[in-house]
């Protein structure tokens, strides 16, 4: 049993973290901190929580970093909101998973150009892919929670990469939910706005485009050149991740489809579709990121697909999975349930 | 831990009673019938339940009732094809939930009228909506579980019935989502027909109108005169239920709230919202019917709202919660998770 | 030939003002006005009106009321807002068409109480529904226009009504899209709120509750106890409108169908469906109201059902119905389209 | 004046030509051909439509090709029927745009290749996009209306294939409405499938690919080689068009929007962005095709984006323009509306 603290509870990460938690048998949920609503019950802003464990009699707390003291603490906090909480914690011996962007990159240079930020508060962090990083996961104090568009172009990726089966130039067209946009309204998430629409946006300037990128260059001494335009789809959960990249020649089909399979092997989250692309309702509400496509037209363009839920493996489920390596559980804890379909 | 089959696999009630069943502890699954699919993988069908537990390596089987010797039998099957497969499983003593309307009535000349088929399998059954039975519930061999409608209809309305507070006319409109309407593809649930649409349909003809009736009249010794008419939303899980009642005369808004809190408070599955109605972010994926409204005009009339998610507590989350009774196991089972907001 | 400005241009009841009097062959757009959008390009905010007319060159000017010297104003402005602006207006002679709730009432206190304003303009003004007003519109210089809900609940109530056909009670069960709630973002249009969702608000307390009861009230000598909810439904344009009430002893249907269709022989925009219910797919984008339904249960419950665009008949298009009564025009002029199904 | 035939007047191409044709100042419907509903009322299929003209008086009638006499016939048959029609109508004189894909290549090869038929019909057809073709298109007799996704993403490629811009692999990423998979139900347009989900399909294999690579190539005397792959959408109407290409060294993006300005300047229906990427609510509805994007990353990838209305520019509303081109009508009568936004 370990105690857990949720530092900003009142956004969809948060909640998502709540839902999940909520429902895992070696945590006891400590502190869910919030600056507006500090005394007001969790389930009046999550009601879908109501009747869930002892959740209907807890509140959230305005409460500074420094008096948290439970054994795990996720920052559910903006991006340059964690740099200036993580130091204290990090100090004080907790662990810590960070859903922000903040920890994401090595190269501190890199993330002050693409989140226009000075940062102030460095310090080793673990990318928590745990299909990348699984040991080193297992042995960090602080995790950087990947990115939501990330998680899906990477797992899509990273065996091309790896096995240095395509020639340099990757295209990453991706369709979100509108969930990921956050918990505040804005002319980007009004209704009519998105509803009967598409909206490409940011169409070379994503912040995930160079977290995509640094990490498949962890897998190859080549350069990555990965050009990523996003969309915005009438949905609210969910990433779907079409890959578009050129086969070298005499890289087969059947021979990229094995590579798959063994590369993801005994991967619990990770369902690799022979044959047909995936879709969203697979995903929906569970920590799957599944991955197909396999389709090569006669110019050696090589389609991959990868579907997940932004909040849950694109986000608060990844996170999960990240605490139970670190803390030691079965990686799968209160994760391993299927999509809602329909 | 018990053994339990599914007969009809492939539908959206058998699909959510295996999403369901997956995490019960105490529930090794048998049998998956379908005619069609025998010898497919019920992953193949259902990819949303790739790499839980032993599913992957399950398939459909098409076996006749007659071969089925599990402890418990979910009958996913159609209206009019229960009576026919029922009576022999009951006969060999097995427990039943029958998912169809073929059990529901006590009165077949009802069931008769309203269906339009002749009942050739008349059986006694418990009306499995474990609020109102669950004592009978849990002694029971064969359970009617009710229909979608009629859960978040009877739950929203039963307090006003019983305690005898509202004039004799009852109206009740509903608005649900398509997937009530089966995994099929028919003119009702083309896309575009649904999509930024509203559709009234069998305006004075619905049959859950006489089960939600027949119920209420089991908790008063008067007539209920009750109108319903359903509404299809371009939403995919979850029915709205609205009703408008007429106080008597001296009833106030402050006594109905107590009398609601009263009746369901040891209810695990029933949350009353005494600010605010409910909506259907709240239940989606969960068993829960919220229910709130609470509201009074100068006329007299009364809102009550209900929701649910029509494929849980409307269907299949309702199914194994009779299960549960009926095997003597915790109530909430497998069951007890909040819904997926957003 | 007539000049005509909109004051408001921004929201979306002007930029359905622009979208249809841009194919007005009558009409020549003078002025659009805005606070915040002095200078800027029309079509800059409303790109879907690129390319037709002189639109593109024509900016939003920040002009005063008092400066404005058009044959014809919309005044496109919010609720209380109006009553400033439209007696200046009226004093110099122009013909005016206000959308905002503020001259709808008679009554002063009406209007008073259910918008917690006090009235500071008071004029005498003519309900803008032609279905019933249509010489007076002819004849005025001011022009109130109808709420959405109303528009739908108005004329599918009005010949129950006129004939005394019913009884005393009138329920009113109304789903909307969310362009009703206006072009700023909010909670309330907040996509993953709207999306998946059917919500139900101001239960008992919506404004357009005495709109409807009054505008009844004028066919009767009777009172009218009218009990009316909305719905927010994951929709961007339309309002169906179900209505139920009890016919009196020895009413029959045909005899509710022939009234109907009497009623409204020579309506140029409702359209009687004697068999079945319309849906929004046929009212899109169009000035129509469709009504039907038509039917009665064993308690003599009536459902009649209505469907419009609330942009269109529901605001826009009933306001440019109104100025083509009021100038002379076909009434029909820039509005006889069909519904953009699907 | 012309007299206009509509053979198969039961999908979304034939009912968006009536919706369209209804308002053509210089067109009378003569005949509107159904096999299965020979004698029923249009407006029985299509309410929209009433009210409208004569519409709500016209039957669809079960009348051979050989019997239709019109000026002009639109067919709006699927793939492999219009081969067996066209000639017999174009022997009798009449003008004709076929809205299938019989006719839209030059080299009977492909076709078969790609619809997997014999052609047993050729005839020389002008390919019907007017941006390309407008001068052959007033002089034929005969208009292979383009395809959906090949009319979008033409109009964002030519000219950068014309003024020869970009190297030559040319990545084209759709997001498709549901309208376009046509009126039938079916597995791929059952709502619970769709709603909530993205859907990639043929993922190398889309017929529309060798229609856009081959129409490309007449603009150059260079091979295109073209991927192209479709997603499904949960909306009605629309096709969103990103195309990734990669400029030749040198070539700016100012110089890019330059050279679309030019190429555009004296369209009536294209409308080019060189701020920010246009989005389906600007094309609902109407027959524009916007382009914008314009963006390019610091590898050289130029992101080119369009949206049309797939029924409208992409279907119907084209195959009007093009009745206008071949009539020696205005080219926008009945065609220059904006689009419904919201």
């Amino acid at each position: 049993m370990i105690t857990v603290s949720i530092i900003g509870g009142t956004g969809y990460t948060g909640s998502e973290l709540l839902r999940i938690l909520s429902n895992h048998p070696e945590v006891e949920i400590k502190y869910i901190t919030s600056r507006k609503m500090d005394g007001v019950k969790i389930t009046k802003l999550h009601p879908n929580l109501k009747g869930i464990k002892n959740l209907d009699n807890t509140t959230f707390k305005n409460i500074f970093p420094a008096d948290i003291d439970s054994d795990f603490v996720f920052c559910a906090t903006p991006h340059g909101a964690s740099m200036h909480i993580v130091p204290e914690l990090y100090e004080k011996g907790m662990k810590i998973i960070d859903l922000s962007g903040d920890y994401r990159f090595e190269d501190i240079s890199t993330y002050e150009e693409w989140y226009n930020l000075k940062h102030t508060g460095k310090l080793d962090a673990v990318y928590g892919l745990p299909e990348l990083h699984r040991e080193d996961i297992k042995k960090t104090k602080l995790v950087a929670n990947p990115g939501c568009f990330p998680t899906g172009a990477i797992l899509a990726l990273a065996p091309l990469v790896k096995e240095d089966l395509i020639e340099d130039r990757i295209i990453v067209d991706s369709k979100t939910g509108v969930s990921g946009a956050g918990v505040n309204p804005s002319e980007t998430t009004h209704f009519p706005n998105v509803n009967e629409n598409i909206k490409p946006y940011k169409l070379t300037t994503h912040r995930h485009s160079p977290e995509i990128e640094k990490e498949l260059e962890k897998l190859t001494n080549k350069n990555i050149k990965l050009s990523f335009t996003p969309h915005l789809a009438p949905i609210t959960r969910g990433i779907l991740t079409t890959t578009h990249t050129f086969l070298k020649e005499n890289v087969k089909r059947a021979e990229v489809i094995d590579i798959y399979k063994k590369f993801y092997k005994n991967e619990p989250f990770v369902r690799i579709f022979d044959e047909g692309a995936p879709t969203l309702t697979g995903v929906r509400g569970s920590n799957f990121c599944d991955i197909g496509g396999f389709e090569v037209d006669k110019y050696g363009r090589l389609v991959m697909v990868s579907a997940i839920d932004n909040l849950v493996k694109g986000a608060s489920g990844q996170a999960i999975q990240n605490m139970n390596l670190m803390a030691g559980f079965n990686e799968t804890e209160a994760l391993l349930y299927g999509g809602l379909k329909p």
